[in-house]
C-alpha cells in the first residue's frame, strides 16, 4: 500500500526530515529501493547506511545526518518500523461469518464480526468475540471462550474449555489444552491421572507453530498478558507464565514450574518441573535450568562448540578431573611436608 | 458428577474413615472446598493437609489421623486418586458412527460402536475396531488397523500401515509413520531410500501431541505396551521401546536404537542411533546419550544453569583444562627432582 | 511388485552374479526369506552375509564371492539398493484431480495432471504444477507456488506467498512460512514485527513432520536444493542453507544463520542467529552453536551421559575448578620461593 512518509511520520508521530516520498513497502537498507523504507536500530548497521537507496530511513536523531534519503526520526525506531510497516504491508482480513465447509456445533455462539474459515470444527458451548479469525481446519474443543480480535491462523487445536484472551494470535499446528502427562503408578504400569484443569491464555499472547500448553491437572495452566512464545515449544501442566515473558523455540518447560514476568528463555533450554524462577530473569540458549532461581540475572549452561578434536580432549580431561585434583592434593601436602610445619607451603 | 465417598470407597476398595460425604470434583490440598475429592500422596506436602478444606481426601493409613475430613484409605492414594477422578470426571464420549462430513474410503472396515468425528479422512482398507474414538480432522492411511477403545483426539496423523493396539491414546497432532529419514549418498545428492517397514503400538501407548513416530526401513518401528511418551518427541525409524517405558517431551531417540522396558527418558533427553539401552535405565533431564548402557541404573550429562558470569569463567576453565594439567604435572617433576630421587614428592 | 533380479540388473547397471531369481520386497540381511532383495553397504554387517537367506544382495565387487545367493554387485550398494527398493516398493500415485470435498479458491491454477486430497483447502492465486501431489487436509495460502512432481504427505501448512520447488516432500504436519518470531520492544511490552518475506524452497528438498520453518522479516528465508530436513526441526527467519545440507530431527536454526552447502547438523543441535556456517561443516549431536564457523570441520559440545553419581562428582569439580587453579598457582609460588629465583620451579 503507497503511504506518503510525512503521512507515516503525522500517524506515528514522527519527524520527517528531507523531501517527502511515497513509500510501498519495507526492506532492509542493503536491499532497499527508492519505494522502500528501511529502519536503522542497531549501530552495528551504521556503515549500511550511507549506502542505502531506500526512499525513507526510520532511525535515531543522532543518525539523521548520516541518511542520503528522507529521515524519520523516532525515539524507538524498531518499535515505529514496526508499525509502519503494519500499514505499508496490511494483512487482508478474511470476509466476516462461518464458511459453509466448517461444522460448527448449534449451541456454539460466533460473533457476527468474527469469521470462521473452511473445514473448521467448532464444538458445543464455544463462544467466539468480536473480530475474531479463526482460519482454515481449526478444531475448537466444547466450552472454550475466544477474546476479541484473536487470530487462529491455520490447523490449530484448542481443546475443551480453553479460555483464551483478545488479540491472541495462534499460529499453525499449536495444541492448546493437551491433556497433560500425568500418570500414577499400578506397579510396573502407568495409569492415566485424568487432567481436569484447563489452560487460560492472557491477552496479547503469542503462541508458535507447533508449540503445544498442556491443561493443568486440577489447576489451570496460566500464560499472562503480553507473553511470546516461539515455534516448538512445551509447555507442561500447570505452567504458570508471568506478563510479557519470551520464550524462544525448541525450549521445554516442565510441569508446574512457575516462570515470572519480563523474563527470556532463549532457544532449546530445557527446565525441570516444580521450580520457581522470579522476574527479570534470563537464560541463554539451551541452558538446563535444573534449580529455582528467584534472583534478576543472567543464567546459562552448556559447552559452546569446538572443533571435535578438541572437544574429545577436553571430555577426557573432565573425567580426569578427579585425578587432577588428588594430584594437586598430594603435592601440596609433598610441600607442607617439605616445610616442616605440616600445614602450609614453604612461603606462606 | 456427584458420587459418594462411601461409594468411591466401596468401588476402589478402599477404607472410608470419618462422615460419608457427596462429592463433586478434584481439586489440590490448598484449593478444595466441600464438594471435592482431594489427595496426599507426597510426605512434602502434608503440612497442606491439616488446613485443607476438601470434603475428603485420598491418604495412606499413616496420615488418616492428620485429616481434617474424611479420609479415604489406599496403599497407592495415587491411583486411587487417578480412578476416582475418572470417575468423578468422566469425559464425554460422542455418539457411535461415522460424521456425514468425513471422508471415509469404500473399503474401510468400521465397527459401529466406533466413532468417526467430523472432517476426518480415513484411507481404503482401514480396519477400526470397537469402542475407538477418531477425534475431529484425523487423517489415517491405508492399511491401518486400529484396536478397540483406542482414542485419536484431533487432527492425528497416521500413515499407511500402521498397526496401535487397543486403549491408545494419540494426542492432537501426533504424526505416526510417516517415511524415516533415511538417504543414500550419490556424489553429494542425498537420494531418499524407500521406507517400506512400519509403525506397531502395543497395547496402552500413548503418544504426546506433535509427537513424530517414523516408519521403519525394512522392519518395523515397535513401540511396547503401556509405554508412555509426551509431546513434541522424535522416535527415529526402526527404533524399538520396552513396556512401560515413559519418556518426557522434547526428547529425541535416533534410528534404531533399542531402549528396554521401564526405563525413564527425562525431558530433552537425545539419543544417538543404533545403540542398546537395558531394562530399567533411567536418563535425567537433557542427557546426551551416545553409548549403549545395558546396564539398569541412572544416567545424567549436562551443566546445570549458573549465573552467566561463573558459566563464562568456568567455559574458560574448561579450555585450559590441558594448560593446567600440565602446570601440575610440571610441579611433580619439580617437586621429584627437588627430592633427589626423580621418581616421588619428598614425604612419599 | 515381482521383478527379476536381472531386470534389476539392466535398469540399474549393475552386474548379477549367479542364478537369476524373481525378487518381491526388500529386507534385512537377517530377515530377508528367499523373495527378498537384501543389501551389504556397511562393512560391519559382513559378518551377516553368510548367513542370509535372501535371494539376491547389492554389495560392492569385494564382497561378492561371500554372497550364499544372487549378488548384484554395484559401486554403491545403497545407492542401487535406494532404486531398486523404489522399483519393488511403488507407492501408490493417487488419481489426478480435485477431490470434491476440497475447499479450493477459484483463481488457484492446478494443472490436470496434479491431484489435491479431500479436505484439502487451497487459497486464491495458487499455483499448482504438473504431477504434484497434495494429501488430505493440507492447507497452502494464498499466491504460493508448487513446482512439478512435489508432495505434501498430509495436513501440511503452507502459508502465503511461499514458493516451493519441484521434488519437494512435505511431511505430515510441517509448518511452512509462518510469521517469523520477530518483536520491537515497546517498554516492557513486545510489539510484533510485520514478517513480510517469504520462503522458498529449492528442488529436492524435504522437510520432516511437524517441522517449521519460518518466512523472512523482509528478504526471504532460502532453503537451498537438495536440502534434507528432518522431523521436529526449527527454522528461523531469514536462515539460508545452502545446497545438499541435511540436519536431523529436532534441530534449532535461531534467525539469520547462513549454512553452507553439503553440511551435516546432527539431532538437536542448537544455532545462534546471525551465524556465518561455511560449506562442508559437519555438527555431531547436541552441539550449542554459539559462534560462527567458517572453515569446513566437525566442530561438537556435550558432556556424554555418564552414570550419575560421577555426573554429580563431574558437575562439583567443575564447580571449583576456580579453586583448583589457585591451589596449582600457590604451589607454583611456593616452590619457585623456595628455589630462591622467585620465577621458576627448582628444576627449571
Amino acid at each position: 500500500m503507497a503511504i506518503a512518509a510525512s503521512q507515516l511520520a503525522a500517524d506515528l508521530g514522527l519527524t520527517l526530515i528531507g523531501d517527502d516520498v511515497t513509500l510501498e513497502r519495507v526492506a532492509p537498507l542493503h536491499t532497499a529501493d527508492a519505494q522502500c523504507l528501511s529502519f536503522l536500530a542497531d549501530a552495528r548497521h551504521r556503515s549500511r547506511l550511507a549506502e542505502t537507496r531506500a526512499g525513507a530511513v526510520m532511525l535515531r536523531a543522532a543518525d539523521a545526518s548520516r541518511a542520503p534519503c528522507a529521515a524519520l526520526v523516532a525515539d524507538n525506531p524498531a518499535l515505529a518500523f514496526a508499525r509502519a510497516a503494519a500499514q505499508l504491508h496490511p494483512r487482508p482480513k478474511p470476509a466476516a461469518g462461518v464458511h459453509p465447509s466448517a461444522v460448527v456445533d448449534a449451541s456454539a455462539s460466533i460473533h457476527p464480526t468474527a469469521s470462521v474459515g473452511p473445514l473448521c470444527v467448532i464444538g458445543p458451548d464455544v463462544s467466539i468475540a468480536a473480530g475474531v479469525e479463526v482460519g482454515p481446519q481449526c478444531s475448537i474443543g466444547a466450552g472454550t471462550s475466544i477474546g476479541a480480535d484473536t487470530r487462529l491462523v491455520a490447523q490449530v487445536v484448542v481443546c475443551e474449555g480453553a479460555r483464551i484472551g483478545a488479540r491472541v494470535l495462534l499460529h499453525p499446528g499449536a495444541v492448546i489444552g493437551r491433556e497433560g502427562f500425568g500418570f500414577a503408578r499400578d506397579g510396573v504400569r502407568w495409569e492415566r491421572i485424568p487432567q481436569v484443569g484447563a489452560v487460560r491464555l492472557g491477552d496479547d499472547v503469542e503462541i508458535g507453530a507447533n508449540t503445544t500448553v498442556d491443561r493443568g491437572a486440577m489447576d489451570d495452566t496460566i500464560i499472562g498478558d503480553g507473553v511470546k512464545i516461539d515455534n516448538l515449544v512445551q509447555i507442561g501442566h500447570n505452567v504458570v507464565i508471568g506478563e510479557h515473558t519470551a520464550m524462544a523455540a525448541c525450549a521445554g518447560i516442565s510441569g508446574s514450574t512457575h516462570i515470572g514476568a519480563r523474563c527470556t528463555v532463549a532457544g532449546a533450554v530445557g527446565m525441570a518441573g516444580h521450580l520457581h524462577i522470579g522476574d527479570d530473569v534470563h537464560f541463554t540458549g539451551m541452558a538446563m535450568v535444573t534449580r529455582s532461581q528467584p534472583e534478576a540475572g543472567v543464567y546459562s549452561s552448556g559447552i559452546p562448540a569446538m572443533p571435535n578434536a578438541d572437544w574429545r580432549r577436553t571430555i577426557a580431561r573432565l573425567r580426569r578431573l578427579e585425578t587432577l585434583q588428588q594430584r594437586v592434593q598430594r603435592l601440596e601436602q609433598a610441600l607442607a611436608a617439605y616445610a616442616g610445619d605440616g600445614t602450609a607451603p614453604p612461603n606462606e
